[in-house]
């Protein structure tokens, strides 16, 4: 057992990561082959614990670093870990700890405990900065891979790690990143069960927040019952992302909910919530949306988008199959939420016209949705057969422009928002504005949006939809107004059935 | 108004950090002269947002850096500030921001919005990074005081600001620290308004936990139910640090609650807790200790140990003044324990040597308390007139060693723990064991510990303690076996009441 934060929350296997350390050094063998595989070493670091700033205080523990802890599944700071690429040898190094460890952060554990913890073939303690290289040396190691890791979102670079004495090795930082990225692209059947997991957690928060929402809450009160219910009845300590806990016109900001708009407005009586929220167990990341009127009762225009949207989300869901390419689904939703608007009269002309002169970005600026795993938007998005990132409004912003593969675990997000920026700018563009009826148009101005995102495993025989929320405008009505008392033991029931303790 | 997340929390004015500014410009002339304060600036870089690791997300919004925060209030990341010496003008640089800001992020604000939410003479955006040095050189500045902050709790630094174009003028990287530091040792009336506020919601927060908690619960549903009160009910959606939800053995584990123990015990029937956690708001931190048996009722060892500890620190209260050396209320915490632990029958001797063995470090091993503010371990204690830190057990583990002021805040928080690393290093130590009662000792180890800590505002008319917590035996045992529900709308009423809304 490799995690477990109590009785009443997920098992994790140890299985998990002994399998992942498999497939990377199976990876790795196949593209280096059998001579380049003798004497060689994958070295990764873990996360380093840090402060605010210079203090020694910090309001959130520390999380590690994803491709370590895919690697070993180590929760703790500061270990560095050795896998031999001929033998598949495992080592974990740990911190060497200081005896007043003990005065004030607990036991300190032996080797031993590590080693059967986190089932590797050896622990070390790294009583000094060499302790890594000499240990190398006494494995005959020629040749040393190091991770540097680029991330296609952020732009931002996973430097390699610092080892002292490396240059007594043949050192690569470019090896790895691919290869190991590209296996944390395809989940296996382990890793899925933990995000199911993660996905039942975040539906149940979303179910609380659901249930007890009322008109004259503010928003990061509900932002507030999410990370309650999600750490309390699911053991999730860590969201995988900051809270969007929008209404009304806040909805229609994608982002919304980050320091300089941190979830503060009060929920008026009529307002649509979107709700994007989602905690993490075990590091591996949920992220599930929700849209629906605050006071339990659709109006027709708000029907009008919610059908829009749901109607994408479904077809999207029935039509991502191994195979597929993603920037497909991503028009395809385009196209259905544009057929939609133009029944409820707020475009016209030809629908794929419409998609080709890019007006399905006026109405959904960002991606369709992105690969999901240890990071809420997962590596590995323009590797592969990932065609170059467009240029063109919405599509410039897809994560992922991949063909979808069995096993893989992506968000399918489909929204539709009446953002002023973009509705004036497409106004003022002759290509776009003729396919608006803009006095339509306007009376849906200011009303936000909506956005139905749920957590989805890729699978031949039909995909598997993580996320269990009601969806439908009946679904949701019904939900929101039976009469039930939405208690903490009925979540905690909830909880078990899942886990069928 | 500089800050208020919505109407049913507190109010923050705009005038602190008027005063803050008014208070940093009138000691710097006072520390530099006349002269030297003519064409000279103080210039401060706020916070940048960072993401975790190389990824794009976050799960904990931006909070801003605490000596910028004194100085501008400003929320907002990547600010920079300028202050005249002479003049006392301010002026806030902001971010220029993409117009997509408006899609992703939400309402680009311009320079009269912050102007007026900050009050600040000037706002002009940061187009370019040589910005800031033109300015400058407009002013006709010569002088510029950038600030290099030592932190002497955790040794880190804070780095002086990269300012581009700093070579045109004389830059000191010195003289700011001790000055601004030692300014927030001291809190005006505004800051202890804000923190009046943070301490009063950590203590309904951690009242909801006492109502609440079952043997059988795990320790993280109390942190999780501590954190959902602050933040529902009080708006806070930062903790000032780690929760410390222990119970049984783990309470005498002084920083537990950390990744690597997470709070994951279940509470027993016949446990204390030690519940040690702070929410802060508007970046103003509170850090509050509780401690009580889990099931609402004290076994006479826990009286022993409880009591103890509650008259050291309604003693250290009372005597606590300004000009008492804070190395002194220590001893003095340490004396009135160790005399009801030899009552107790668990040491014997004369108990004032037993304090000049370090027999009372035994039991209490940090210190006895430390300023609080904007920081929860605050700056500014080993400055002023602080005696070099000790090396002696104990005493090398306060945070100041100052004699007091009127108007520091610092906590109370003396505590007596059983943990066999030190009782048994004791037991070794002729000089320390003959002091001790081993049978009498060995019947609590196991037992854990007991901590109680108060946020207190010095002051020369009787010091003002800002938690509100039941502490005696009695009250406690009153408050958690008297049957009244304890519903968030009590708890939103008692809020009120406090804002007197």
């Amino acid at each position: 057992m490799s995690f477990q934060l109590s009785e009443i929350t997920y098992k994790v296997p140890v299985e998990l990561f002994i399998q992942n350390r498999e497939r990377l050094v199976q990876s790795a063998r196949q593209n280096l082959g059998k001579e380049k595989s003798e004497n060689s070493v994958i070295v990764l670091q873990g996360g380093i614990e840090k402060n605010r700033y210079n203090t020694d205080a910090e309001d959130l523990p520390f999380r590690q670093e994803s491709y370590f802890f895919w690697t070993f599944g180590v929760h703790e700071s500061e270990f560095w870990g050795v896998i031999d690429v001929s033998t598949g040898k495992s080592t974990l190094f740990a911190p060497r700890l200081d005896p007043s460890y003990a005065i004030w952060d607990g036991k300190i554990n032996n080797e031993e405990f590590f080693k059967n913890k986190y089932c590797v073939d050896e622990v070390i303690f790294n009583d000094k900065n060499t302790t890594i290289s000499e240990y190398l040396k006494t494995q005959r190691t020629k040749n040393v891979y190091l991770l540097r890791a680029d991330n296609t979102d952020s732009g931002n670079i996973l430097e390699e790690p610092k080892l002292t004495g490396s240059e007594s090795f043949n050192v690569d930082t470019k090896f790895l990143y691919p290869i190991i990225a590209e296996l944390r692209v395809i989940k296996t059947e382990h890793e899925i069960g933990v995000m199911r997991y993660a996905s039942k957690i975040a539906s149940e928060a979303h179910r609380a927040a659901m249930k007890n929402v009322r008109p004259g809450n503010f928003e990061y009160q509900m932002e507030s019952l999410f990370r309650h219910t999600s750490y309390f009845h699911g053991g999730c300590r860590h969201l995988a992302y900051t809270c969007i806990s929008a209404s009304g016109c806040n909805s229609s900001i994608l982002h919304y909910g980050h320091a300089n708009a941190p979830n503060d407005k009060q929920i008026k009586d009529g307002d649509m919530c979107l709700f994007d929220m989602g905690p993490e167990y075990n590091c591996y990341a949920s992220d599930i949306t929700t849209s629906f009127p605050c006071n339990g009762k659709f109006t027709d225009k708000q029907k009008v988008v919610y059908n829009a949207v749901l109607a994408a989300n479904l077809e999207v869901l029935k039509q991502a199959k191994p195979g597929v390419r993603w920037t497909d689904m991503h028009l395809l939703a385009e196209k259905i939420i544009l057929e939609h608007l133009k029944t409820a009269g707020l475009i016209v002309g030809d629908v794929n016209e419409a998609v080709a002169a890019r007006v399905g970005a006026i109405f959904m600026p960002h991606g369709l949705g992105h690969l999901i795993g240890l990071d809420v938007h997962d590596c590995g998005g323009y590797l592969g057969d990932a065609t170059p990132r467009s240029t063109e409004p919405g599509l410039k912003s897809l994560r992922t422009t991949r063909t979808l593969k069995e096993n893989m675990v992506i968000t399918i997000e489909p929204g539709c928002y009446f953002i002023d920026f973009l509705i004036d700018q497409a106004l003022a563009d002759p290509v776009k504005s003729k396919f608006l009826v803009k006095s339509e148009i306007d009376k849906y101005r200011g009303s936000g949006g909506v956005r139905i995102e749920d957590d989805v495993v890729i699978r031949a025989a039909g995909n598997e939809n993580l996320s269990d929320l009601p969806r439908t405008v009946e679904e949701i009505e019904s939900f929101m107004n039976k009469g039930d008392e939405w208690t903490d033991s009925k979540i905690a029931q909830r909880v078990k059935d899942h886990l069928k303790i």
